[in-house]
């Protein structure tokens, strides 16, 4: 028969799969002998059966919790409804992973009519055991039955009224008896039947209401942010209560072994005398600092500070705890690795290192890569923060904090910005490439459309600026220059604040706090890459973006994208030139005219990268993305071209595509243009010569997008060979370059032994790769995954982390593939999911060579492949 | 050292893969001892060298070819440039599989000013001689030099002016001497260089020309259109000229070994004393029946009649025939299986079973299933269309010819048909599922946009429909009601005619001949399912599409989708009120008006079927797809539903996506609004729970759409089981029925033994999959496929024929891994590709269960399936 319950002292710390991360911390804390009080936990497979079930739990299972419920009023010495000596119990939530406040718990279980009266003599407090038994009946109701406690707050109101009193604890004992009983009609009113008497029945019930929270939208959504899968259930832990409000020799309190703000090594938390737990919480009376209690009572706090050095030094972390005083003993309720800032994080790695505690690659992984964002960007000032008005939430699409007057359009918030150094912040349905100075100028960007990987946030993120995307709620009007958000209408000028890390929008100014990289920081990147076996570059087009890449420690660009250098003041002329030429002899004019702007953008990009790598990926988007759409916009731009409006129109129909992702880009327009790839060959030479004259060694690598067959490779690789070797030949200058692809399109990974025979190197474009391997388009999705979320289909976004099933199988394919035909490939990605940490350990695993991301992403990714390394070292 | 060159008599016909298809039967003749002109073959394998050299011809195969020409010189006791008894030979290219007119050829090679003089001399014939170098000057210039022929023709014309005559065969003897001399200057002025006077040079640039033709714009679109793949290569055969002009006892010309019109046992075909083969060509004189030669020339006739037969019975086919008489003597210059008309092919194929020459199994085989086409459709009266203006030529997007007046829009056309029972051609851009009542009562389609699976071809194909799509040229005005070709203009009522198996467009009324179907046809395709395993089956959404489909063969219907239901009459009215219901109370009412209609759609396909199974696809297309999208259907339709323009507005642009094909559409429609598949689960089985009350057997067959995640099918079904469920167990029927899925997502294909836990089915929707494999759209990859052609990186449409090596090799992967989980799954396809030959064998060796298309394929489907297992039978 299958174990479903263990006794606290039957577990230990390396069981947190099967009882939970605070089970299996209970039962350690047993084992070590600290004053734990008795109780059992429910595993996680019992909670995965009762799903099995039909939310059922089995004969058995209940079964198995008697016997362990008696077993743990045996070691407490008292029994469930005892009128003298009750034993009354909580029960908890603990799942694998740390899910903080997202399940139930259910304190004081146990209570009846009888052993109230037990626990009012025992205490000799009549107020606290009916206060208490109150308190369960609604906690009870509210949890278990999904009884609204508003209807019992009433009733309390009513009460305070009627004695004419501001505070609960104003009410005498005689109130507390009646409310009691007022709280039970209430009970029997609303649920038919009587609140219930049999502690064992409220305890099922109660284990069944935290098996069900497990299932709440709260906790999918937190399992969904933080990829804990839905199938590893929670864990039950029933625990016997022990009690901080027996007078003043009681208490209760929290404490965390380090200042989990700054990482300090101090004992740091707090506690109340004669209370519980809630009383804290409820904010009814103040407690005092920890270092008091050496004051009020130097026992219990030396008890308390070797304890907490016992745990840290067990747990070889910093500890979060909760404890208990009851009649002068002191009882550990909990304790956990503390949740801690990433300044903290930093201090405390390095400090357990340099205290003998723990070695260089065990600190590494004390720090969450995710965490490293909030010392890269802008944060809110946490005490403004605290009173701000939350208007909507989106997409946490670019992280960091930003504030600033709402602006509509990019000319507008380059007036404000650069005219009267106003900062602004730009609202938008969605972006496009023309709002890119725009959003350079912002503060933070805003979008009420478009997902993690649209232009805006794609955009953002290489810019490290804040942006918030696809707040469904906002209904942005450009044309009137305002957006409404329920029924509020923010106009150009008002001030809004965005947090780019949670999706958070504010309707008011606050005040943010700038980004701090401290010596730590150093430190512990140097050691992260110390350990790790992934190469990491970064994406950006631009010589600041490579700057702060290279800053960041960026090995090379993995990711040039051409298209953005297109945009900027006279080039977009040339470009749209270039489009609606109708002549090869107009093209290659119009081309004659980007050679040197190009050339240049490579030649200050190979200098910000001081000679590592820089792969420069061809011209990708369809050309019609180049051309205005409005008609307005449309005249005057044929005025501007000395063409007819019509035949102007005519071409960007034309160029019209059903599905313009699936349409005539990437490779497919150096195939119609060769041309377009002569040139860029001609500005990747030449930029490298120029550089290699002046004494900086430069390795070009020229990446051909959307790949789907060897042979279109092969055509555009002729032309790229033939077009460099014959600057090369003239210069006198021996310059090697590398000709490889994206793999980005299903057809390339399925054939990728053919591929590899022409491309010297792989780069995975996860963007595109995901959205035709489940054939859905980013752009779309956000209609319906929201659902997709809701009825579990998928538990996290594929645009976010790589789903490894589906299109890391094509990943993995690939790369073997690729791998029999040319075993030294070179093997990266630069889709958006080369600086997620959950999706580089992916790419560890699989045996790539390098990832890339936006540059404020590279620590993150450095971290990540640290991470990934130590816990599967490549051979 | 590699044999590049092969005498007649070396040869056989096993090895056409090495000798082309010519050279191999005029090997096989040398061998069976049959008078040949003697001569040799250069390999196809000297032709793949040459091209892998860049272009040139290797030394030792030049070597080699001057030892064959020594060897032919002697066989034929005539030598090179020999004044008196000059030798000289045909130069004509043959690949493996016959490619006529698309390549070169070369006659009379061996003339020069000395041997030009021998062959007067010879035959005693002046004019004769200088005409046969005229002429040869003419075509080496042409062929061999790329010199325009205009060039000579201007001189002849010239000639025959200044001598007042209108025929060349009125010029003398010393008009042809000069002819030759003004050619000769003519060629000098043109190459600079005079006209070369070794013939083993004229042999050798005459080869390299052949093998250059391989790459010429015809040949490579010939290859495309008979998947005739590039790098196989043509042989060129060399061989001794014999002349048929050398008078009364010389003569030429082809024949049949029967009838190649209808299949009769009779030699069939004409020849002509005293001739040429060019002068047959060129029409100058009328040739006679071959019947004729008979009193004309008994002996010869008899011979001839002898050798035929002997042909005929060595090849056990038909053979097509060339000879040539020279001086009394018979000479066969190939022979071949000869081409036929589907009509023909049915009819010598069954008698050369009754004659005891073939087996059923090889008489399958001697009929191309794509031939039936020909049989299914009306074609154009082939005298009326000898003298029709050709003016544009689009895609050969559904077989069959019609002839109509042009109309362009529906209405128009149900106008003319309808009421005044006038034929008519529907002209659109691209055609949208509003015009399917026009198509219906059309003629025939011509689009300006689409491709081989545009939503014009599709539905046209269905319905048995003559369609020629995307024929760019025509210029489509629908406001105007006119199209415009080259500058002319044809407006509504104007008589045009389409051939949809050739893809042209005539700008006239042409007669059409009905489709016959002969009892032939109806052996022949029984013999084919005797040995077929694959099953077929047909794509049909109403009776009219099911009916034709099951007295076509069809075993079941592959795919009925659902939508296509949704356009007619009340039907869209109620379709577009669910489209824009705010709640599910309202959505579910405008199903409740649909769900009455669908089951009698179910009811009718059950009945027509006959208790086949019936493949229900549920609803696939994005719901903008049922809304109007121009601003005064909006408004007609806000006012028809009782809502704002405004609001119905906001709905359509709501629902407006980037890349529809990749937005909300297929089993994602259903996560969103499970309600539908609800609705239409109920209509399947209540429909089918009618018909067996009615006594019919029927198991429906429930086909999800575009899922790419087991967890989104199992979603579904769940709802759809219960649903099923609970109306069979109301029934008190027992009800069979399956659930399966589309592979269409490369996910699917990917992860299809997770799919297969839940689907019980897999149907290949083989359109999506391989846009999704190669990241294009049908849509859109018109613009820039042609390109893809031209320079060779494609040689096939991967939406015509599936593309074996990428998306087949899901397919592969799919088909192993959904076996992998449920050993006796049903795996189809219903894409478009399920009608091609070449697919239909691919999915035969893949061990599919059954392929699914158009009905008008069905016998196609029947036949390419019985083709594939007698090629490669399964176990």
């Amino acid at each position: 028969m299958t174990k479903y319950v263990y006794m606290f002292k039957e577990g230990n710390q390396t069981m947190r799969n099967l009882l939970g991360g605070k089970g299996a911390n209970l039962g350690e804390m047993t084992s070590l002998g600290l004053p734990v009080p008795p109780g059992f936990t429910v595993t996680t497979e019992a909670c995965i059966d009762y799903y099995k079930r039909g939310k059922e739990i089995a004969p058995e299972i209940i079964e198995q919790i008697y016997q362990a419920l008696a077993e743990t009023e045996k070691l407490g010495g008292k029994r469930f409804g005892d009128v003298t000596n009750p034993f009354l119990v909580s029960v908890r939530s603990g799942a694998r992973a740390s899910m903080p406040g997202m399940m139930d718990t259910i304190l004081n279980l146990g209570l009846t009519d009888e052993s109230v009266q037990g626990l009012a003599k025992l205490t000799g407090k009549t107020r606290f055991a009916y206060d208490s038994y109150r308190r369960f009946i609604q906690m009870f109701s509210d949890v278990v039955m999904g009884i609204d406690k508003e209807n019992y707050e009433e009733l309390l109101e009513e009460m305070k009224e009627k004695k004419n009193v501001e505070l609960d604890t104003e009410l005498d004992d005689d109130d507390m008896v009646e409310l009691v009983r007022q709280f039970k009609e209430k009970y029997l009113e609303l649920k038919g039947e009587p609140f219930p008497q049999d502690p064992r029945e409220q305890l099922i019930e109660a284990i069944t209401a935290v098996f069900r929270s497990w299932d709440n939208p709260r906790a999918n959504y937190y399992r969904r942010m933080n990829h804990i899968p839905y199938d590893w259930g929670t864990a039950v832990n029933v625990q016997a209560m022990v009690f901080g409000n027996m007078g003043e020799d009681s208490g209760t309190g929290v404490a965390f072994t380090r200042n989990p703000s700054d990482g300090t090594k101090e004992l740091y938390g707090e506690y109340l005398f004669n209370a519980q737990g809630e009383d804290v919480v409820a904010g009814i009376r103040t407690p005092k600092p920890i270092a008091e209690l050496k004051n009020d009572n130097p026992r219990l706090y030396n008890e308390f500070v070797e304890l907490s050095s016992t745990l840290e030094k067990h747990y070889r972390d910093m500890q979060d705890m909760e404890f208990t005083i009851e009649k002068g003993k002191l009882y550990m309720l909990q304790t956990r690795n503390g949740k801690r800032t990433a300044q903290a994080a930093l201090k405390i790695a390095i400090d357990l290192v340099e205290e003998g505690v723990l070695s260089k690659k065990e600190a590494v992984l004390k720090v969450e890569p995710s965490q490293l964002d909030a010392l890269l960007h802008p944060q809110f000032d946490s005490e403004a923060l605290k009173n701000a008005s939350l208007i909507a939430t989106g997409l946490n699409a670019s992280p960091g904090a930003a504030t600033g007057r709402a602006v509509f359009n990019a000319e507008r918030a380059r007036e404000l910005k650069d005219q009267d150094g106003i900062p602004v912040i730009l609202v938008r349905q969605e972006t496009s490439p023309e709002d890119i100075e725009g959003m350079a100028v912002a503060n933070g960007i805003l979008t009420s459309r478009g997902g993690m990987t649209s232009h805006a946030a794609v955009v953002a993120r290489g810019m490290g600026k804040c942006c918030v995307a696809g707040a469904g709620s906002v209904k942005v009007s450009e044309a009137k220059k305002q957006f409404v958000v329920d029924g509020k209408v923010f106009n150009e000028g008002d001030w809004i604040s965005l947090d780019g890390s949670t999706g958070k929008v504010y309707g008011e100014r606050i005040q943010t706090v700038d980004a701090t990289v401290s010596g730590d920081f150093e430190k512990l990147m140097n050691w992260a890459d110390e350990f790790r076996a992934l190469g990491v570059r970064a994406n950006a087009d631009n010589e600041r973006d490579a700057t702060v890449a290279y800053n960041y420690g960026a090995q090379g660009i993995g990711l040039c994208r051409t298209e953005h250098m297109f945009f900027e003041g006279d080039r977009i002329s040339a470009v749209r030139e270039m489009i609606v030429a109708n002549t090869l002899e107009e093209r290659e004019k119009a081309l004659a005219k980007l050679l040197p702007m190009q050339r240049d953008d490579f030649i200050s990009l190979y200098k910000a990268m001081k000679g590592h790598p820089v792969t420069v990926r061809y011209l990708d988007p369809p050309l019609h993305e180049f051309l205005p759409t409005e008609e307005s916009d449309i005249v005057a731009l044929a005025k501007e071209m000395g063409l007819k409006a019509d035949v102007l129109r005519q071409t960007i129909d034309g160029l019209h595509e059903s599905n313009p992702m699936l349409g005539h880009r990437g490779v497919r327009l150096s195939v119609t243009y060769p041309e377009i790839a002569r040139m860029q060959t001609q500005a990747v030479i030449e930029a490298a010569i120029a550089v290699t004259k002046d004494g900086l060694k430069v390795v070009p690598e020229i990446m051909i997008p959307l790949v789907g067959e060897v042979k279109e490779l092969k055509y555009i690789k002729d032309v790229v060979v033939e077009t460099a070797d014959a600057i090369i030949k003239e210069s006198g200058i021996e310059l090697p370059y590398h000709v490889g692809t994206m793999i980005e399109v299903p057809r390339a990974a399925l054939l990728a032994d053919e591929v590899a025979k022409e491309a010297e190197f792989f780069s995975f474009g996860t963007n595109d790769l995901t959205q035709m391997t489940f054939g859905f388009s980013r752009d779309d999705a956000g209609t319906f995954l929201p659902e997709y979320y809701e009825k579990k289909i998928f538990e996290n976004d594929p645009f976010a982390h790589v789903d490894e099933k589906g299109v890391g199988k094509l990943m993995k394919m690939a790369t073997e593939l690729g791998q029999k035909t040319r075993p030294d490939i070179k093997l990266g990605i630069c889709g958006e999911h080369g600086g997620d940490p959950k999706s580089v350990e992916f790419c560890h695993d699989i045996g790539l060579t390098y990832v890339s991301c936006s540059p404020f992403r590279v620590p993150i990714a450095r971290l990540a492949a640290a991470h990934a390394n130590i816990k599967k070292p490549r051979n």
